[in-house]
């Protein structure tokens, strides 16, 4: 027999992309106007055009052995060193070059972060709603993914579900902020509680509690007073896992990194485990001209004007009609109460109006559905009469 | 405590890379021009003009949220399709698209592959001199490495050694052809008697045997009448890993594929085991970008010619001297007979005339010495009278 394990991951369609693929076919019927999809969280606005101007500049100008020849394993030196610069000036912090390592996007920073850390058996916490592939990577790793739901009224940690949950045997945190699927950013307050509790809890288990913090959403902030705050300036044993696929619009160049935090303890040794980790599981090294890339788009985003405007359209729109949704600070998804208990059932009706929404059980939790707002705003403003349509089958 | 093994894996330095290192250091000493770096197997060659010309092409011409976007899990499906026409036409086989993996370069071709099919304590063959990840990579999939050595004269397969290391519990046999470190390419014969055996022992055993072909080298051989055998055309249960790393010299830009072969048993069920892997592992998508350039690249290769030149130049020189060598067909590697029994020790001395030469115990066997001479032609004829001092040392 194959891996049964690996045979089953490969054999189960994601919902999310199996309501994608319905929706494909349903335009074939109903045609492309006439169907609403708000499945998949595929950016929608073009890469900046510094990306392919800094592309095509490197092509012509680098050496093509040096350009496409291999990296160091941990990345580009001088790379490296552009994103300490880039995160100490914007962060005001203190990271060092030599303890980031450039991956294959945030799945590949996730994946090698918790198999350079992850003993089996090891517990990892993460708050539901949470992106499904956690539980995958958690479990390819050995550990085991254990979840506590975030507050109903705000989406930020609710400590006392926390506190029953974790135990001895916890050896990281996953936060993910702003956050897939709910939009939240989670508040410096929330910050600072988080980091006392994990210290307290370290001490009282003598063990370290790493806090992953999972930030391929960190630039989508729509307000100007929005701060994401920086995680290793907060607590001390903490890793970062970015990726430049949402806030430059490339996600299939797979470019990121890992970063363990300047006050992260044994942080030589936590960084080493990581450069094996990428090792095992078969990352040589990040694309060598899309590391090149980064020193030239580091502080630039796609217009995120549009997300925005798609946000405020749906979220005034939806809330005026009577939907219960958390205000989101960022992603660019809108988490928003089911009309019933059902989640499931309750993004079945609403197909019947051609919306296409993510019941929130993909995320770990009933009763919402996600909407991945990162449209063609005209596709936003036609689809605001079928949620009309949606809340007026509930009424009857 | 973090993962011992991560740690230990990213804390060993590679003998190979520390070569490298000491030599960086003692160019600054002694002048670049005076040390004889045969240390990486880094393509010295640059890539095919089409390379670069086509990723300006697909820049400039494919619609940007297209371009960086998220291609399937799988690859982009024209991309399958002009990979399974090229490999068809080409090597008279009838593989299909819908087969097709596409992956970050040869290591997370077989990283997925071994993760796909191994279950805890399978065991998989591989025959000395190998390329050392192979050990890190099936141990990572929970498997077992088992090494058989390849026979003194040819470094064929011994299959007098391989009947006494296969049984029940043998999932995979990895080859590599041509092959890293001796350069040379597994006879037709040698691949129908693999087969035979194997169909022999898959009935004797009542188990699946696959066959896994590593192929960063296939299109990298030196004469007209040598054909790397299709492995598919054999041998039912094969998977084809391969990169364009060598072959187009982009070693940097990670961008291969995985082939279930058209034979395969349960092939479906083998691919959809291998998207599972892909998916735990980490891994997304392969680089679109680098996907989008394959039905460009092709057929392409760089200028061999220099490598064929460098391999004759030191084969014969070498040979002339007194030195034993296999004749390499292919890669760019000499696999050469230390001239005292511990190669480590042979290859300190060589240091003393600046030749940095590999002990093939790096390769999981003792006695040689490996050459890479992918490097420029200048510093080969420069290097010649080293070895003949080496010689000379030995003689006295």
């Amino acid at each position: 027999m194959i891996n049964e394990k690996s045979f089953a991951l490969g054999n189960t369609g994601s919902a999310i992309r199996e309501l994608f693929e319905y929706g494909k076919k349903r335009k074939q019927i109903v045609g492309e106007d006439n169907v609403f999809d708000y499945s998949i969280g595929n950016p929608s606005i073009p890469s900046p055009s510094i990306v392919n101007e800094s592309l095509i500049k490197i092509i012509k100008e680098v050496e093509p052995t040096k350009l496409h020849g291999y990296t160091s394993a941990v990345g580009d030196q001088s790379v490296r060193e552009a994103i300490a610069k880039y995160v100490n000036e914007t962060y005001k912090t203190e990271e060092s070059a030599n303890m980031i390592y450039l991956t294959c996007g945030a799945a590949a920073s996730l994946t090698i972060s918790l198999n350079a850390i992850l003993n089996q058996g090891d517990e990892v916490i993460t708050f539901a709603p949470f992106f499904p592939e956690y539980r995958v990577f958690v479990e390819k790793a050995n550990g085991k993914l254990v979840t506590v739901e975030s507050k109903k009224d705000d989406f930020q940690i609710d400590f006392n579900a926390l506190e029953k949950a974790i135990n001895k045997n916890t050896k990281a945190i996953i936060i993910n902020s702003p956050n897939n699927p709910t939009g939240v950013v989670l508040k410096e307050k929330t910050i600072i509680d988080l980091s006392d509790f994990l210290r307290k809890k370290s001490k009282e288990f003598n063990n370290v509690i790493y806090l992953i913090s999972d930030e391929p959403y960190r630039e989508l902030v729509y307000d100007n007073n929005t701060v994401v705050p920086y995680v290793t300036k907060y607590y001390e044993n903490t890793i970062v896992c970015y990726s430049f696929s949402k806030s430059i619009s490339l996600p299939g160049e797979r470019i990121g990194y890992i970063l363990v935090g300047h006050n992260c303890m044994d942080k030589v040794m936590v960084y080493k485990a990581i450069c094996g980790a990428g090792r095992a599981l078969g990352f040589v090294c990040a694309p060598a001209l899309f590391q090149y890339m980064i020193p030239y788009v580091l502080g630039h985003t796609s217009n995120l004007e549009v997300y925005k405007q798609n946000r405020d359209l749906l979220y005034n729109s939806l809330s005026k009609m009577g939907y219960d949704i958390i205000f989101p600070d960022g992603a660019f998804y809108l988490f928003v109460k089911a009309l019933e208990e059902d989640a499931i059932k309750f993004a079945e009706v609403a197909k019947k109006y051609e919306l296409l929404l993510v019941p929130s059980n993909s995320f770990g939790m009933n009763g919402y559905v996600r909407i991945a707002y990162c449209q063609d705003p005209k596709m936003i403003e036609r689809s605001i009469n079928a949620f009309k349509l949606l809340m007026d089958d509930y009424k009857k």
